[in-house]
């Protein structure tokens, strides 16, 4: 049995735990809304923090709050953003389309911490009231996705940038080392002409950076804040400076470049920038189940399968089959890209469903968004560090792959034709002849120039001009 | 600092918090995966413990397993399926593919417990030994698809097909209280011809209904287990009447009706039936999002909308506009349905991605399944309690938008024919009119025929015969 | 320039071509809607014959269309059945949400077309009339959704099972041929224990099994017609026995089994059975994603990669590397695949935007349904002629690969324990011995016991009892 | 019966129709691959044409190939550029994953045509190769994915951006005719503060311009052609000049500025600029539900619903309900949204499949993203055309429902407070009275407070400062 106080808001009295900094709101949302277990993301809640410290000093500056509650909100505030207080948002994803519940959530929260640090009561909203003050010149409908932008451009800078670009260097480093080593290329997952590990490598790598380039062509269209708009964009009840004030001290705060949206009514009716990011990690996630898919062909085995790549032995892979060991990390990231597309496709719906002023699918939105970047971002240090950093090639299983192919030939065709060499091969493979012994039992060429023509380290790259 | 003693496994020595029952294989898992947030569903976890006390009783039964050891992994193994050790299985969804790492962290884990119980020393794998013992006769790749699906039907049971229930039961209730209201149908969004309110809600029982029927038809399916096939299907190092008094023994302790799988090998390298899971309750959230949809247009207003139904308020609507209300179990039920599509897309994804003998997409595969039916189920009844069960129409607003529909003219059809009835509807239409007054004025009908035709409580059903 | 005729509809008057038997709403259509090239689907058109055919019988029976006018309606919309009048039907998917103007494009072909039979002129609309007679107790709003079904159903039972169930005697085929081979098994994409080919298409076969029986199982509810709802599902203009005749004239003019749906208004207003059909077409597509991928895996070569298949040689597969064969068959199917995936994100998106009494998303939906059951039953009758049918494994190949695998060590663990399994696997991985070799060096097992336990061919089956 | 000629390739003898330009290799592909109705579309072909083109002209410039040979092949690629023969491209889009039948269909067809120019003989591959000259210094492997995107850039320069910018524009005459018009705000679909049509439309205007913006950041990227590149990415048996002078012959063709990849092994393996483009599309489509479904809602009525907007009549509505009109251009463009959704699905997923050295999703890939570019440009156009164009406000509806509104009280809260406001709008609620007669019942303003407070053009912008 918890003990209790008695709060109330314009819907009547509740019960809220004594020890809590949360409302009558938060804890109405709590009661209403008994849904799964995903609870609004901490980074959201992070940024709720920094947005509500941000609003009080540009409401104090502009003279508009009482500097000693602007200055309480603003600590209060800060401790939200820096984590102290996320115990106390223990709201669901799951709950009002607005995130509504959300901001009210923050609005208590930080009301009654700097109330108590005032001199006030908890739950008395004096001297901070959760509306008229920390919510100053504010609406849920321009404050929620306000923090939905805040916190995706935090964690894309924070986590999933840096996390491609380690990818990066780890590619590129496995090209220093082993990218000459030549290999048979395959195409339709069938032998094909040779290549050298170093371009396999560099497709890989072209991908990731793409995928880097694409988020970063993101971030100026997620730093337009709509914030300022309050309730439908027009800005009622707002200050007209109150903006600019607002994404100053956010960007201060968070050394990041924030600006106030050119059309605010669009920042609350939609959120399509959320989808094109959500587009964006989408197409990140097809690009790296590809990389991490070849690397899973490559490293087949140990015996039974292609060899060509040694993959570090991360732990047991069976509980039955003693001795075996797994790529698991690929498969870890294959199932992150999975769950990333997934998410795409509920990002497009609720991005789609907006009506008239709102969008009322706000916390779907940005859960999704923020799982996909931390799944994204993790996923990728853990494939970095404890798979592609310590990946080996077999050089000698390589060369007698390479030697065995037949599409070694292709490099006879500006010689010989296109007719004749296929008739080579076709007689290689149905005789299970070497190459060359099909290319001489032919007599389309001599042994002098099929070695010549056929050398693999002239095939990887143009003809000689 | 955490005290540690030393395990090892086939890949050498690690450190493990002393006064955790996982072993070397969970702990060396634990520390290959820091990827997001998400752990094994509690469900799963929960079924992993049913899953390995009935293999230990099975063995038992078969006299593989010492019956000492068997009673005391029975045990053990209780304890985790009923919750006593959720702590003891910190794993992600982002791991092996197989889930083999789940596996193990419950045969640690039912070892060490086990061993305790019977004298030995947590982490030497005496008395009870985590594969030769829990894990006798079995292989995750058996074993974990085994869970997937006993954990799937467990929640269907108990969570979504009665949720379900009450929703259809909630809407019984509303159509027998209000089902003779007579509103106005739409069509395109757009004025049609009348509907009782009790035939517009049938609607909505008959999706419900046939959602809930497509589900129990995936039950047989689902209740079919490839356990006893151990590594690739073919049973080896199994006993041949393993899996069937395993079934026997999971059937007793969950009063469910497993079986073994006729086929082995597809219940390891593919999960179709938990594809097709997927695209009913997919299906499930598209029909809701439909309903709740519905909800959200006739309860739109309070003066500027539809307004013919009168939802509960369970909350203030606002931070900013006081006084308002919204519709939030809608906004959450269709977020969830948002969701649920897009984890069907995930799971499409992986479903596809099997590659011989195994699908290695295990963990978020049941990892969005089971959260679609937890959403659902959970969205199902907070909607029901706070929406339905409360949904009340406004007769008099509902009547006043029924009178003034131009489409009562399609009664007319079948007396004066198609191409006059448009001329009357457009004739009100252009001039503001009454549909009356334009009717007489056109001189096509009689003032005494047009009121007997267009009686709205004759237009609800087939002409008379 | 060619020659029109004047018609009008209730919007005005409007030319149409002189030669076609469309009229004014069609042609209207045609102009309104200038999007893409993709127009309704064929087996939908033919439908819609029989719809009008049966319609036409069934009011005629009723004694409510003179006998000499449902005549020759029934010959006029017979011929559309039968495809003469294809051409007829040039309308975009892309046009109204209802299908209406499909509706009425039938309308007025058939009602030209009999009018003309009766020595009526084209476009007087006498003596048969397009709303008043061809449209007779039906809208459009329980035409289009019944055509809807009739044409999946008939696609289904013509085109989809017949292929599928081609597919799965053509993997008996195979392994009645080739099933006692033994290969190696592979989880993860590695190395693992032994199974036949037999066991391993076991599990295609399986898959394929389930996918027809989950098709088979939406057969009934896709079978249950709204006709007779009319507008909004009440029924209003028809007579209370139309619906009932109408499918017994359906019935016997299909040799399908038709009935009148117990719910009138969902089928209008939603379409969750067809919702639910294409999760089960998504279902099969993934299902045979994954058996074709495996075909491409065991094909893979024909010398650097398992070429442990080989498939039929159908084309040239390069037009620069003479000689090359590639798995095109494998390559058709998956994209189809992928295809009637993303088909199922949009049936669900537009199955989920119902509004009030109807869904608008008509056309979309059925275009892709039809569209994916006749890609995949032409991919899969395509894959089982030009791949399947022609499938040989190579013996010599499989063997050697076989007899390589460490995974063979498995059956020791039962004899020697889990732990020193691993030893002897991992010791031959590392020194590249023979598993053999590995073992009798460390001496945890004589010659005898290895070669008689690591026996493959004990390895395919459970331990014996 | 059709006269038929014997043409062979690697695989042998084939028969192919006397009056056909195809070959060999073409005609098998026809017969391989009986699937479905698609055919590679229209663009591609035409584009194949230009890459044909412009590789005679860069081979010969290199002095590889013959000038009299060169400008033949370059007048018949020039033919199948300008649609002369797009009836000799016959293939279906299930074909070969690499394209490749598509590239040997335009080499034949070329060689052909450029033969009988030459006056050789159809058949005879002479004097004029498919292989070897058509195709001189390619493979399908880069030609192809050149070819996608040459297709893709001409159809968003040539369709979809003109298509936005039509609909910016008429947006933006919408706003300058009816843009100061105040009217009910809506959040939730609940009645919120007011807005201007302006204000409401400018959301609009501002996702359709993003979208465009958007679009056109993907032109680069797309504009990188892997065409040098040959079977893996190498360049073997292409002339390291060739891709340079290709790219500038194909920027002379088109107008459009290509240039050769820096990474040609990519573009082979992956398309992963073809999946960020199908997200962008993805996210326009999403934008565009949202802006048709608020023009359907505001549209709704005409009596039973919002009535706000007013929206062209463009075709009868109902076959059965007499003067029925329908929001039909809504409905056209939601279904291509739906479909444009379901597209992404299928790119995202093909695009994630590419094994090693090839991504064999080739055609499925550009079939889907030429069908949604075309597919929304159209839409769009008749969207513009049809409905936008010709959108009206109806003033007295409009205000009538403005004036009624209860969250003009908002205003109240600068000068009262929250909870007092939330009282006064509860009261006006509950009692049905207007929000003045609650305010004052209350007593917590004066009507002349009340009164300037709540004016509705004060409250659609910022606070004064």
């Amino acid at each position: 049995m918890t003990d209790t106080r008695q709060e109330s808001d314009s819907l009547g009295t509740i019960e809220v735990p004594t020890d809590r900094l949360w409302g009558a709101q938060t804890q109405r949302c709590l009661m209403n809304f008994p849904i799964g277990t995903d609870m609004m993301p901490v980074p959201f809640v992070r940024a709720l923090g920094l947005q509500k410290k941000a609003a009080a000093l540009a409401n104090k500056d502009l003279g508009l709050l009482d500097a000693k509650l602007a200055d309480a909100i603003a600590v209060a505030a800060g401790e939200v953003a820096e984590g102290k207080h996320d115990a106390e948002f223990p709201l669901p994803v799951w709950q009002t389309g607005s995130g509504t519940q959300s901001n009210m959530n923050a609005n208590e929260v930080i009301a009654n911490r700097a109330s108590e640090m005032l001199g006030g009561t908890r739950g008395s909203k004096e001297p901070v009231h959760p509306n008229d003050h920390v919510n100053m010149g504010q609406s849920s409908n321009d404050t929620i996705p306000t923090v939905m932008l805040v916190s995706a451009v935090q964690e894309l800078e924070g986590k999933l940038l840096p996390a491609l670009d380690g990818m990066i260097k780890s590619i590129a480093r496995f090209r220093e080392k082993f990218g000459g080593v030549i290999k048979l290329g395959r195409t339709h997952f069938q032998d094909a002409t040779p290549i050298t590990l170093g371009q396999a490598f560099s497709a890989y790598q072209a991908q990731v950076d793409a995928a880097t380039g694409a988020l970063k062509q993101q971030l100026p269209r997620l730093s337009q804040l709509p914030q300022g708009g309050t309730a439908v964009g027009t800005g009622l009840n707002c200050h007209p400076d109150f903006a600019s004030g607002f994404c100053d001290h956010l960007s201060s705060l968070t050394g990041l470049p924030f600006s106030p949206a050119a059309n605010k009514f669009v920042g609350i009716s939609a959120h399509d920038e959320l989808v094109a990011l959500s587009g964006v990690l989408n197409g990140a996630a097809a690009a790296l189940m590809k990389i991490a898919g070849d690397i899973r062909l490559m490293g087949s085995g140990p015996r039974g399968g292609l060899a060509e790549l040694i993959l570090p032995k991360n732990e047991p892979g069976s509980s039955i089959m003693a001795g075996k060991v797994n790529p698991t990390q690929v498969e870890a990231l294959t199932m992150v890209c999975a769950q990333i597309m997934g998410n795409h496709t509920t990002v497009t719906i609720a991005g789609s469903q907006g009506q008239l002023e709102l969008n009322a699918y706000k916390p779907v939105i940005i859960f999704n968004v923020l799982q996909s970047i931390r799944l994204l971002a993790d996923a990728t240090d853990s494939f970095t560090a404890r798979c592609l950093d310590g990946l080996k090639p077999d050089p000698d299983r390589i060369d007698t792959l390479l030697k065995s192919s037949l599409m070694l030939a292709t490099s006879l065709v500006p010689h010989i034709g296109y007719d004749k060499t296929a008739e080579i091969a076709r007689l290689a493979n149905d005789e299970k002849l070497l190459l060359k012994e099909a290319a001489l039992k032919l007599g389309y060429v001599t042994e002098e120039d099929f070695d010549r023509w056929t050398d693999p380290s002239q095939m990887t790259h143009p003809a000689d001009s």
